[in-house]
């Protein structure tokens, strides 16, 4: 009989569709060594956790998560609220010894980040942050390459994270309010970039060489009434007259020295019209470099600066080949792409190893690894603030 | 209380796989007005059909179908098998009045074919088969876009699916074998795109005009012992010396007239190396053109020959649009990729509105559109072999 | 003192100016063995030739071919006039032993062709026709990669060439007339595509298995009073209500059996909407594939099925590398592009490398190779007529 | 009879052949009110200067361009050295009231940069800077299209100019030493894209945000001998082992507040692997987007916000309508692209145009427009070594 571990997830919402759909998943398309149950979701009681429970396969629903987290029948507690949110419940059950995984960023200040990473060390659990794009087949074989050798020394790194869907008309939604969000497009999407660039190219930033934080729409409309605002991306429509304060950045762009001498850019926007989740790097190095844009998922560019000069090229990798690339045996044929979902699954299985004890398919990001990422984070907003260039050492 | 329904699937292997999750998911993502109930899955007892319903969430496992397909509990009959074993279950279920479903290529023979869509007709139930790229967003928004007129008269269809798997050191597997395939690449592959173009073109073939029937590999290793074929795309290692005949082809070409006077053209090949999975169509028009290509399965390439000359070009649509690009509001926000499965869920839900009474989000290929495709395909055959142009209306 | 050739272009239009260019860039930069003159340029006295002589630097003008071919002081004739008016100067210039460069087709019938390859065979003298996209230097590495065996053995050959400047509103110019032209698209496109595709993949068609010829538009309205024909590609706007017949087809298709097995499509079109100037040729070999398409005429793409599977792609190999890529190293550095007009100086240099005795960078089409591409051509258009498949060898 | 106007070019190399073309081709393509006459090309005796007018076209060499720049017979002077010498010439030419074009960066210092500006508006005579890049077809075509309003408020930019010939076995070129050549990628890159987007966008910097300017390779293998340095763009081979430092950047990064409220980045780089000649832009406003590549300097990608949501996309435009797109109606029809050589033949035309009085097709660079570009290639220097924000009015 196989090993389980009850899954509490904490909050619903759109990144609790994802979560819901990969733990239901995971032992359908991968062989877990525990055996996820979907235990019990917690939402408000405006949110109708049983109906959510009864649609996505949950055995049970709960108003009461600090109830839920200490409860002796959940081995793992998966947080989903928005960013202000996060650091209750991930404290509380990391105190009470549940492997803890929390959407991104970490948290909404850098104070909560850095108190659940040490919460999570001092009680010595399993902590996971879902930086996702780790586990995109592309990126997770970008990784093995870099680490492989094969980019040689990495010299340039390049990311950014565009998106557009915040023009004027949008409303002042959850997502603007620097109380509830933390921050805007930088905690956001310069969480993604910043994480996922780490991971790729094993690269650490010591400097911050200058940022801009601009807020490009300064009032929105208010909502009024009771929303459901945890969805929101675009399109909604306010249903009042009344304007309140953005108080949060539209865009933030930062330049970073790295500790091998490599040189790197940062960008996040939700205003960069044409892009609609362009989340994208390129790496140069010495025999190599990789370039990946999210809108095409499946597809990695490869140069391979040691192939004869006549033939060397942009190399559009379809990564779909079962046999190379991370995680896609377990999908689908060669050439028959999985989705933005999939790489929750991904995510849920390798967790679930390393809480068999076994490694995972690729290194995952901790509480403390989401800590360092949010510390850049940081400097590039008191860089922006200062007008002056920031070690990273002076942020703790 | 919601309406439900109990499927059985018969077959399991690949197209089992997709067909599984399809029905466990499109109730998660979509509110269909009958819910499917997952009772029973059928398999030769080495398929151990009781380990399969375990994994993927079937009630029950059968390996009777003979009984099955006339249970009075069972609503929904879905084949899966191998396409020779497509009308046995086929014509069993229709005539215990089941809804039927049945993969692709709807037979392995024209006759067989004609006598599932008779039968479907003289019994009077609703049936379908999973022409799947009819639903990829993209697909069906083009469909739309055509039938809206927004490419003006259609003059020119080109359509090709290629593949690249069938090298030489791939064994003989059922894919390769007449009794048991049917036919090669043109049934596996130009059945596909046949569908598709007729679907988005809305137009018919009169005429075949040309085509080529080719097997390159005209030998394979053979495989022994007991050898689960029905997953097997490329890869796989024969563990014999002995070498028997491929009797399908690898790759077959033809040239169409359509009844409007547009003209077009097919092909479907395994050794097109450098393309994994590339489902292609490029349609023009008097006002504008498209283009879709199932390895980038997100994208529609749409040209508008009314816009202002100097701004005319290849427009890239990312078809993940919820207001506009059909079935993707139920999935994930604008710019967060599906894949290949999706397909095969969106039908599903499709299937089961037309099974409550209500209209499909787009229309379904039925049996009798399955055989119309069909005889396109043998058109071609015929017109191969004898060396000839063959009238459409030449095959019954 | 370098040797010299005296050069006598007859005709002008759109080509000449191609032509003059090329013999006027030519020797800036390259270092042809014989330096070319621009002598005399032949036009009708409607056309102004002293006028287009001073424009692009020919030292005289003459309104008298016949003399002009036939006249001691001339080496090479190069003829760019309408198709129906290759022939006769050709021949003329043959008799008179000139070198002798045709624009493509070489003729308007295939008896011109066939006499104009038999009188260069007779006379024994250097006959070149511009097939230019030979020259393009991604085409020109394609032929050598070929040539290497790093496509292995060929199996698929597609070839389509496709423009869309051909709607009703254009007027019946000569393009569209029989007696004038020749052919349609078929002698225009698919006489490129045909060249190229031999050239490259060295292979050669046996037998025509069906073939489409088509014309959308069947009257056009009449041009009257006097126009200048020869430069008109769409744009054009009739000066009458009156209209003609189109005589030529607006698109033909044909596949095709080669000598060595492999099996192909060409397809020429001008009502091809959103296709500009898309000149394209996929092959596939057992060890890679290439693709090309002339409206990214710098970029070749290639696929190495031997690379390790991980990292196969389509590189896409951007030919400006001068140590590699043939020609480029004469103009600029890498990644500067060269276009159209290139193609033609290319040409000159190798043409006049041959005339001094030297082989020619790549090689060049001579009027018998021009033949034999009309024959192909031919043997379509009959299969298209008679609907049969059509062996080469019955068109002599 | 036509105007003439007499150029004397001072240089030659690699930039000298893209100038002599250009005045020898612009009256075969163009109709200019003012003809070129190529009379007088100036080089060190050691280049042979005679050989250099005999190849390509001029009537006279000098070793004397102190003479050169001062006799009546000259009207035009191009300067085609490298940066260090600049000024002299163009000081000398504009003291004697010639009218002078420069290559570009228009100096190696910022107080050679400022004197010509003033120089030339003291003595009042024309004066232009090469940045070719503003008269490719697309490029032009941007500047037209965000003046006409298209893309609404700008917000942001991102420019980069990418290369990647130089890694560690390049040897100590004139292109790696401050005394020669001014700056590294820094005066070559960032100064054309500096100066195109403020171009196309129209906006103006304010204040430098952060920057980086760093130097990979420190050391390089010093060349020996008399070298022809000027036309080195990787690939040569020093004949020594003595190293010599490198005392420019290979990389600078910098960020940009605009004076409209829009935002950028610029980066130029030439270790970045893969990248030949990747001079790129894209700019968000907040009805459109454009983004431009050289590496495919035919084509512009547009993105129209106000299309219907259903078919907004990246539309490729493929640059090459005579009817739309500047200056293409002079080379070829659409479709038959024009490559790097021509953006030189088409400043040409304009500058010819303005000599005559006329307006230029778009708006030239001035030497006051290429000091204001200087100005912000400066303040981005001052912030990477100071390591604070610099507000360009700190910059003279």
């Amino acid at each position: 009989m196989s090993k389980t571990i009850n899954v509490a997830m904490i909050g619903q919402g759109f990144m609790g569709k994802s979560h819901s759909n990969a733990w239901s998943q995971v032992a359908k398309f991968f062989d877990p060594p525990v055996m996820p149950v979907l235990h019990t979701v917690f939402g408000q009681e405006a949110e109708n956790p049983a109906a959510y429970a009864q649609k996505w396969g949950w055995r049970n629903a709960s108003t009461d998560w600090e109830t839920l987290v200490k409860s002796p029948e959940i081995g793992l507690v998966d947080i989903v609220t928005p960013n202000f949110m996060h650091a209750p419940p991930a404290k509380a059950a990391i105190a009470a010894g549940k492997v803890c995984c929390c959407e991104k960023p970490i948290a909404g200040t850098l104070d909560d980040a850095r108190a659940m990473a040490q919460a999570a060390k001092e009680n010595n659990v399993p902590s996971f942050v879902w930086f996702i794009y780790r586990r995109v087949p592309a990126v997770a074989y970008a990784y093995e390459m870099v680490k492989a050798g094969e980019l040689g020394e990495i010299l340039h790194i390049r990311a950014s994270y565009l998106q557009d869907w915040a023009d004027e008309n949008v409303p002042l939604t959850w997502r603007f309010e620097k109380e509830l969000a933390g921050s805007g497009a930088h905690g956001d999407l310069n969480a993604h970039i910043t994480d996922m660039t780490r991971f790729v190219a094993g690269v650490e930033v010591e400097e911050i060489c200058g940022a801009i934080n601009k807020t490009f729409v300064e009032k929105r409309k208010k909502l009024t009434g009771l929303v459901d605002q945890t969805n929101i991306i675009g399109g909604a429509t306010a249903d009042t007259s009344e304007y309140g304060d953005v108080t949060v950045d539209d865009s933030v762009l930062f330049l970073t020295k790295f500790n091998n001498g490599a040189i790197g850019s940062y960008e996040a926007a939700r205003q960069a019209t044409g892009n609609k989740n362009r989340n994208f790097f390129e790496i140069n190095g010495t025999k190599g470099s990789l370039k990946f844009n999210f809108e095409r998922m499946s597809e990695l560019e490869y140069y391979d600066a040691r192939r004869p000069s006549g033939v060397q090229g942009w190399t559009t990798i379809l990564a779909t080949h079962g046999a190379d690339h991370p995680y896609v045996k377990n999908w689908w044929p060669d050439g028959h792409l999985i989705g933005y979902e999939h790489t929750f699954t991904n995510m849920a299985y390798d967790v679930l190893k390393v809480v068999a004890g076994e490694e995972p398919t690729i290194p995952l990001a901790s509480f403390e690894d989401a800590y360092q990422t949010q510390r850049i984070l940081e400097a590039a907003l008191i860089c922006a603030k200062e007008k002056r260039f920031v070690k990273l050492d002076e942020v703790k």
